[in-house]
């Protein structure tokens, strides 16, 4: 059995929404995160979701290869695109581009501030600056959106899922992110999508 | 004709080294970085490389889909493997970890620390931090390397060509890397490569 570890909120919503989209024969299991006793360190020694087990029981990790795996498994879904085509490696960027600047390079600092210095006295100034990267960030895939209504072509990609759940994060964040109208829409129009309304309903979201 | 932007002694040198170890059709253009005046900034508006300007004059962006897409042009080659496959996934996986953690995680905040902070009585240690989490991210990859040679499977792919960049940039760090000895080994088979060499000279580090 295949199984899918995710955490309720977390960036692993795109991984479980996909699971539901493609139909895949695939469990989801739900853990908590930073505490020291979770399920998830004995599966990713990182602690981290999503981890995808497999049937052998070796774990696969990281966003950035599990979406574009998952997808690889329904190709005739038109989630992603084939091998070789420009069109991927354009997928694929925006996957990147979103794991490293605005996850890690924004989110996380924002809010792990203890990742970045062990001066407390530090972390307001790091989550200052980190509101500006994280805004500076988002603000380049806006204007690339302009008139499109998804990342990649005019359909729906596993781009866009991921997106889409990072634009379900900006609300919270206040106000300074609210100008940000196309990113919001991709988000709307994310978590009104039947596979995702079932994934936040596993995740106790809905 | 197709160009792929670099900087001298940056993280394109993995896909510049791929080029070479393709037989690429692909013109190589060497530029600086963060000047107001770089050309870059009219082919990447992040002022970023790597950079792969297609013949329709778009542009490609991202290690984690460049380096895939380079592949695939020459699947003979078997620097990657076949989409669908579980090892596809780990080489995208290890590549999209490299980026996060090591990259943006890691060497961003130890040599950037005013992307963390405004305050530069913050930046020592934001560093101090930094030096930690790399050391911490890449002795994740030390303990998988264990027994291997290579970090999937049995033979020289482009997640290898990418850890490899970052091996060459550890010895400046001093004496507090040199536990990683099995990375330092494949960063050594990396720059031993004629393809590298060939890439080191162009970049005049040679």
């Amino acid at each position: 059995m295949t199984i899918l570890y995710i955490a309720s909120g977390a960036c692993s919503l795109a991984a479980h929404s996909l699971v539901h989209e493609l139909g895949l024969p695939i469990q989801i299991e739900s853990v908590a995160l930073r505490t020291p006793d979770s399920p998830i360190h004995a599966i990713n020694p990182l602690g981290r979701v999503p981890a995808l087990q497999l049937d052998d029981g070796s774990v696969l990790t990281e966003n950035s290869a599990l979406l574009p795996y998952l997808a690889d498994l329904r190709p005739e879904a038109g989630l992603f695109a084939p091998a070789g085509s420009v069109e991927r490696a354009r997928i694929q960027s925006w996957i990147g581009y979103l794991t490293s600047e605005v996850h890690v390079g924004g989110f996380r600092a924002l809010n792990r501030p203890e990742r970045y210095s062990a001066d407390e006295g530090a972390h307001p100034g790091i989550r200052a600056q980190a509101g500006e990267q994280l805004h500076q960030a988002l603000a380049h895939i806006e204007h690339h959106l302009n008139e499109r209504k998804w990342l990649v072509g005019e359909r729906y990609t596993i781009a866009d899922a991921y997106l889409g759940v990072f634009a379900g994060w900006l609300p919270r964040l206040g106000e300074r992110f609210a100008d940000l109208a196309r990113i919001a829409c991709i988000g709307a129009a994310f978590r009104a999508r039947p596979a995702v309304r079932k994934a936040l309903a596993t995740e106790g979201l809905l």
